[in-house]
């Protein structure tokens, strides 16, 4: 077992389909992690299977993650970000009104105290309120995290917009004045590829394949920005089974073939739209397969790609554990191992 | 039992989800129909789940919705047209390359002979051979028919182009001059909307409503075809949701919302890129509940819409049979009781 005397702070990045639990040490230093796949999905399946109350079903799996960590660091805090806070998870968390400076404090976190005592703080999710309005939890704490490691603003000291983008199941893209959050909008691009790759005529015809075929990816990108997309995923989707037919695309190249055409489109609209204008630099936070194929696809259109660190949602939310008081930073009071730099950047960087 | 003594040929729309069977008379008149849930797509599943040949399947539903016709009218002739000519059907029937009259004698019509010695002769679809290549089933059958019953060239005698509009499960934007189709392109709008309202985040919050909300049908319409859906519905569609989240819709309006964006969107893509200098009139052709829908959407961006005949793929096959020799049409010959005005016209307004 991990030699946990310099925990601080459990962190839980819970999201729809998957928990991640972190033991953070100073500075947002992870000393352990485990993940389940009991996401609040999962949850919600189990308790209503078991006809029990879904806070009860939380507890279990949240005793199954973290129990050996609160036996061997009893009263150590727990902090919490991503859908575990909505009106399907353990505790309905608040949202905060765009624009929100990330690295201030927010409302007081929600709380939810198990029978054991525990008690996690659930952190609030953002709202952009608007005709269409937009929401997200969980992807607030990685974008602090991402901020956090990347390199400074551009333009020295002056206030400098970043676009950062967090592909998954629904797409973010943000845009952020210094830790501050402006705008943002989702696309629904990973469920779209979802639904089409399990129970479509598309699906009837794919061939899974171990390894990614880019040659297939990138003919999807190049339709989807091009002007044949110009009627949009509704009308290029159909090429994947008419090129299946005619002998254009084999059947084990539909997969990468229609995930091309899917972050083409949403390229070719929101990020046509977003990057217009702007530094033509993004800040890419996903997973390590979703990263290199947005990546490839945003410098393929000469954006200029900047990664996030690893584990961003495990450092953002150190940085709101100590805002919120949960736990003390000594970089914050002056005895960082790296040097005393004022409490805003050190924290960030110490999240390295 | 409808009498059948005027019975001229059986003809059978048979495509993925469903068939339609009639019994026509001379001039394609309909003396009797009827109609199974037994598509493409369950022939083959019961075939897959009983381990016989499709083909064995194809007959027994073939038995079960025409026995009592052929019992009655011995020896009349059957013909077919959709999906039943597919890789997936009865028999695989050739595709003609675009542009193809459609009034024309193609290739021989593909035929299969059933145990009891029946004929059934099944018509070619087309094919779009190009970089996204494109293929239809069915309806240029519907097509054909469509334009014996639409009123005749508006500029005279000369050529004139059409746009005809074949809504469902997979749209068919169709351009046409004369009874020549020189191109088109393929949606699917009406599979993303069964996937979307079958099992995604969408579906989860949606409330199935009995009668079709107009004001939800028509705010999604308006989202897709404004700025606010320069992101395509990858992006729009997460609306439905937050929209839920914020009071800002009903669940019960969920459904047509997301059917208003889906089509939005088809006409803010194809929709606008094929009636830019076109003559700004659409040929609708699809059933009831869809042509209110299209019709609504294509009447507000200011297209004038007329509507197909209904049972257009009957008055379709009508043509191909009389063409390909399966039955003679009086009219053809001159004893029509519409009076005798040459074969090619006389065939598509007996079609009525």
């Amino acid at each position: 077992m991990t030699n946990l005397t310099r925990a601080r702070v459990i962190a839980l990045d819970w999201g729809t389909t998957r928990c991640r639990a972190y033991v953070l040490g100073d500075g947002g230093v992870v000393l352990s992690e485990l993940e389940s796949c009991s996401g609040v999905m999962a949850v919600s399946a189990r308790a209503c299977a078991d006809g029990v109350p879904s806070a009860q079903v939380f507890e279990q799996v949240f005793d199954e993650l973290c129990g050996e960590w609160l036996a061997e660091v009893p009263g150590i805090p727990v902090i919490a970000c991503g859908m575990v806070g909505s009106n399907q998870g353990w505790a309905e968390a608040a949202y905060r009104r765009v624009p929100v400076d990330l690295s201030s404090p927010g409302p007081a976190l929600t709380t939810v105290r198990t029978a054991a005592g525990v008690v996690v703080s659930i952190i609030p999710g953002l709202i952009f309120e608007a005709a269409l309005p937009d929401v997200m939890r969980g992807e607030e704490s990685q974008i602090l995290g991402a901020l956090a490691g990347a390199e400074g603003a551009r333009t020295g000291g002056a206030s400098a917009e970043r676009i950062v983008l967090l592909p998954g199941t629904h797409s973010k893209w943000v845009r952020v004045v210094d830790t501050t959050v402006t705008d943002f909008t989702t696309c629904m691009t990973g469920e779209f590829y979802e639904l089409l790759m399990k129970d479509s005529t598309l699906s009837l015809l794919a061939v899974r394949s171990d390894l990614p075929d880019w040659v297939a990816f990138e003919r999807g990108l190049e339709v989807a920005t091009s002007k044949a997309g110009i009627g949009g995923i509704l009308n290029t989707a159909f090429s994947a089974r008419t090129m299946v037919m005619t002998g254009a695309l084999a059947p084990n190249q539909v997969e990468d073939y229609v995930s091309g055409l899917l972050i083409g489109h949403e390229l070719a609209g929101i990020g046509a739209s977003w990057l217009a204008g702007s530094s033509n630099e993004v800040l890419l936070c996903g997973s390590t397969q979703l990263n290199e194929r947005y990546g490839r696809a945003l410098e393929l259109r000469g954006v200029t790609v900047a990664l996030a660190v690893a584990r961003s949602a495990a450092a953002g939310m150190w940085q709101v554990a100590v805002a919120a008081g949960l736990v003390q930073d000594p970089a914050a009071v002056g005895g960082s191992r790296h040097g005393a730099r004022g409490p805003e950047r050190s924290e960030r960087d110490d999240a390295n």
